[in-house]
């Protein structure tokens, strides 16, 4: 049997680094959800074995709060572990260490759901694998962060900007890619803002998946805590029924910088 | 000494494959400029050893050719070699393979010439480090896909899309990144076109850099080989002396498709 806790190495690639040789958000993200992946798969509820029972895994929370973040060319682990699953929810924690375990860079927190992926309806997790999942549910590692932020917003966010998605953003499952949101909120903001403002964390509440070729519209306001909330809405082009007025939120995300804000 | 030929590994990861499971041009175009960073540093001619010097590579033209993409979850290898240098350009190459070197996926072509990074003119190779570049110069290995293509155009493109450059976009030089251009130019087809329509080949030639904020302008044109030709203008939002009729060109796609065209 596997360790509760996975621990995978990544690198900080070169290309995968901004102006100031730090890994971006949007990558770490993604080795986040690598892990994630490999650890599931390691022990028998991953993508291998839900795909050909037409079940899937779906990221519905992301929340990353770094110290710092890796620079071009570090070396990194991941480690995760479940700390709890309920019957249709899974809360799965992250650690993000240098490879000699000396230095903590940060910590993440996810909400998984499963569903089937014929009926899009959820599914108990207890009844995949004879609950295989039980068995590596790991209470006593330290996640340090505060819990996963539920991203007030009220409805006077500005809308800052319409982009239209592409090819590039969608996934395998034909879906506009979890960390693509995460990427598409940063450039928000410019690259002088980043050189006085660092992202310190960043919470995701994935709330419906969209589709290439959908534009989505970035809602931004300022939260009492100094950070920002974003309110992602999406304008399905596809759908002949629709018009422009019509808008349905895909994803909320909070951010907040370090520096003087 | 190290080998001439740099072997190393990579993996197809799942958020860096298109809806079809198979890995993204651009996602693999990244492999085979870390597998140069990591062939030139550990021979005493990259980035690391140069930086301090105030010099660095820079991308000239990039080709790559695939007979099939991997698809999620394969682990490949790229080896790269330098199969000539001279006093302004280096032309190295590149092979796909899988880990077990049974499967030749595809090939690469690349020029990089080397600048001062303060006056940003090309430096002559066999200054640097004692000529230590020609001592790895590999002649014998072959690289049987044609050589990179001029990407001849005429000017009679057609504009199928402007776009801005954001935080995300930008290297650790400030540039905007190699690889972007790649995403960007292959976003100008739709999802539905790459379902009968994979990518077998792309030439990249980079003619000048943009920055975080210019504005790219992607003009397209059928070639007679069946493929298509893209220009990318930059509009440089920053520069106050310019209006939206001064165009420069950076950088020059050539792309060919596998299907029925």
């Amino acid at each position: 049997m596997h360790d509760k806790i996975g621990r995978y190495p990544f690198m900080a690639e070169p290309f995968h680094c901004d102006f100031s040789r730090h890994l971006f958000m949007g990558h770490l993200g993604n080795s986040l959800l690598n892990a994630a992946d490999f650890h599931s798969n390691d022990r028998g509820f991953g993508m291998n074995y839900l795909n050909p029972l037409h079940l899937t895994w779906v990221l519905s929370r992301l929340s990353i709060e770094m110290n710092q973040m890796p620079e071009a060319y570090d070396r990194f682990a991941v480690e995760t572990w479940v700390e709890s699953a309920m019957r249709f929810f899974t809360n799965r924690n992250f650690r993000i260490a240098s490879l000699d375990d000396t230095l903590t860079y940060g910590y993440g927190r996810s909400v998984w759901a499963m569903i089937d992926t014929d009926t899009r309806q959820p599914v108990d997790l207890m009844g995949i694998n004879e609950g295989k999942i039980m068995e590596y549910v790991e209470k006593e590692k330290p996640c340090p962060i505060a819990p996963i932020s539920r991203v007030k917003m009220n409805d006077e966010g500005e809308l800052v900007r319409e982009i239209d998605t592409y090819y590039d953003d969608v996934d395998m499952n034909g879906h506009i890619n979890s960390v693509k949101y995460i990427e598409h909120v940063l450039d928000l903001w410019t690259v002088d803002w980043y050189r006085k403002h660092p992202v310190r964390r960043i919470d995701v509440a994935y709330v419906a998946e969209a589709h290439g070729g959908d534009r989505l519209a970035f809602y931004r306001q300022q939260t009492p805590d100094g950070g920002y909330a974003v309110r992602i809405m999406k304008i399905e082009v596809n759908d002949e029924q629709s018009t422009e007025s019509q808008q349905t939120e895909v994803a909320r995300v909070h951010i907040s910088f370090n520096g003087d804000l």
